[in-house]
């Protein structure tokens, strides 16, 4: 166990029951304990917290990162948060309850408060002395933040430009000015956003006076982009928020995280079935329609979701933005027409071969029409909710497919009406 | 334009012309275009290239990063290539025709070669001094790797722990020995997510005798994780591989990476057209049955749905293993049991209204089932094509959709034609 990353440890002790793994993780040196501790998942942290001693507890919790350990705080139980309070020194306790009284979401909920200032009047040599000696108890001292005595964030500098400069040279002209801050109420993912768009170690956190409050580091920020694209992902396919991992959700969890939208969209094809029945008159008349009913709808839907699905990340990740949206849809519209060409070719032959040249015109024609349909659907939907402030990711694949069947069965019997002159 | 951040310039850049973005660029001093060049996406990169004059060309290319260097070399033209060359140095043009050769999708073909190394036998202070020099050449000196007289690596030394530690200490006393290294040929996903695991700022890259070849640093990951998402998002909607951003991509290239699995669609949805077709008697002689068929069938679709897109993104994530299929496959069937009958007692509702008892019967029974059944689908399908090597992704919701519409269409029909003894 000596020799293994602390993170594979977290890893295989988490496929243990709770009591297992405390078991085993008490045979660690404490240092090592609180490392191994520190990569475990909240969840898991919380029910160990619930079986560990008091006071391997407080000993593991001193040594844990700042956020670390404000999230777990947050997690903890008011008993288990009294008896942790005394084994920490005053400046400790009130960082903590500062740390933990951010909305969950917000950058002051991720960040840390172990980041390295320097003041703007040292110079380079004494700059590193102070950071050899603050290394210890800092995330990162790779860049130090330069702050006045109100703390008001000045600018920032590099460990690197520290070590390269003339020892006599002052921090103030070592520093680069335009530190890229975000507000401590700002959203987590713009944040993480611009760590990956700034490739910064650190981005600085202020409050509503500009003084410096914590920083935010690229391995959190690294999560916080894992963590919303599973968002998005599951959004995608009508799963609301779980509040726990896949592999770690209950089945009450599972059961809520679903229902709503699997009810919402029963009631949305009720409009296709009501469609169904306005035509009954016309089904009646020619029954063999109904075996193209499912290729064509579907069809509808498949390149909607296609089309939802490529929105959706793109207007996430900011490679398109919703005043795009008229440009998007131009290239849309001609991709979409060739694809409903191109499968309207295809079906027209199986239609000839089913019913003859006139059910093949009306298939063929139905299809090109569902499939342009379907799509503007699926490219639309998405910007229009953006529009309106909601997660493009809500256009989910089964919402556009409920739409586009509900279109494409209206489009398909009102094409074979007129064609075929049905009733 | 002199106080924006490189990144800012060039995401500006980006939204005009090639022709317009270099007459703006052309502006800036040579070492920070170099800077702006570098933010600019690969596909910009190589239209300026083919517009800008040689001489410039080659002044930003020496600038550039070792590894965003070889990934534009690929994109260049024979012709191109050979104009460049002259003005490189002969150690970078080697170092560009090595980066270059590796596979993309490979650790070597992400990772830069400009990395600082160090030797095992030099104390602290003349280490710190080495990195001073080096520098300004290295995309990190946070972290040196240490390397024996034939480059084989040794292990890992932080700058903060040079720092810290007395001047006389030995690198050797000082660097980590289980410095996680990955195989130059390894998938660069793998390589991402250990960075992600480790929460370190760089990984070190070795060739088939463990020499160390270069570094892949944490922006870089974090740029790796973020395509990988989008590509499993696009294949969740059966979007294949696109070359090229969603914003910049042409409508042959959208074209292309949509059809395929559409006309595929298409022929899976025959079956449930021919399942339509084989109750042609059945419906004929009970046409309100059509009313609930989009409802049922949408349902086991939309429960499939959820299932997929929960277990594609678990597998993708390493959230859950394919040896965990088991225990998910219990928990699933309970959550769907519970799902099919909440949505069974919701339409069990509209059927009586709508057909009286023995309908809602027919459609309870046939919603429990197709709910579970879809379900099913939904979740095994990833794990199958899992243990088949296959890209769990490829269990996209379409293709989910299009099988359980098909059980549907038996399902519903073979339990009408049972109970409401038709023909």
């Amino acid at each position: 166990m000596a020799n293994e990353h602390p993170a594979d440890i977290a890893a295989a002790l988490q496929q243990t029951e709770p009591a297992h793994a405390w078991s085993i993780l008490r045979e660690a040196a404490k240092p090592r304990q609180a490392d191994i501790f520190g990569y475990l998942a909240l969840d898991f942290q919380a029910q160990l917290a619930t079986i560990m001693p008091r006071a391997d507890l407080a000993a593991i919790f001193v040594e844990m990162n700042a956020d670390d350990r404000a999230d777990l705080y947050k997690k903890l139980t008011d008993e288990q948060r009294e008896a942790l309070m005394p084994a920490l020194a005053q400046a400790e306790r009130e960082d903590i309850r500062q740390l933990a009284a951010y909305e969950e979401g917000t950058a002051g909920a991720l960040m840390t408060s172990d980041y390295a200032s320097l003041s703007p009047q040292l110079n380079a040599k004494q700059a590193i002395e102070m950071l050899r000696h603050e290394a210890p108890n800092k995330e990162t001292i790779y860049r130090a933040y330069v702050v006045d005595g109100e703390r008001h964030l000045l600018g920032s500098v590099r460990l690197q430009d520290l070590i390269t400069a003339h020892g006599d040279v002052k921090v103030a002209d070592l520093m680069e000015r335009n530190t890229h801050a975000i507000p401590v109420n700002a959203d987590v993912e713009d944040a993480a956003r611009k760590i990956a768009r700034y490739d910064v170690i650190a981005l600085p956190v202020i409050d509503a006076q500009e003084r410096l409050v914590g920083i935010i580091t690229h391995d959190d920020a690294l999560d916080v982009m894992e963590a919303e694209a599973t968002e998005d992902f599951q959004r995608l396919g009508t799963v609301t928020k779980l509040d726990s991992s896949v592999a770690t959700a209950t089945v009450p969890m599972l059961y809520r995280a679903r229902i709503a939208w699997l009810m919402l969209l029963v009631f949305g094809n009720i409009f296709s079935g009501a469609g169904i029945a306005h035509f009954e008159d016309t089904i009646a008349a020619y029954l063999a329609l109904m075996f193209f009913l499912p290729i064509l709808i579907a069809s509808g839907g498949n390149a909607g979701s296609q089309s939802a699905t490529l929105m959706v990340r793109a207007l996430a990740t900011g490679d398109i933005r919703i005043s795009d949206w008229g440009r998007v849809l131009g290239r849309e519209l001609v991709v979409a027409i060739l694809l409903g060409l191109s499968m309207a070719a295809a079906i027209a032959v199986i239609g000839v071969f089913r019913g003859g040249p006139d059910i093949a015109i009306v298939i063929a024609l139905s299809m090109v029409v569902i499939v342009i349909a379907g799509s503007m659907i699926g490219m639309l939907l998405p910007f229009i909710l953006s529009r309106f402030n909601m997660d493009p990711a809500t256009a989910s694949t089964p919402l556009v497919t409920s739409i586009a069947d509900a279109t494409g069965v209206l489009v398909y019997f009102s094409i074979a009406k007129a064609i075929l002159s049905l009733p």
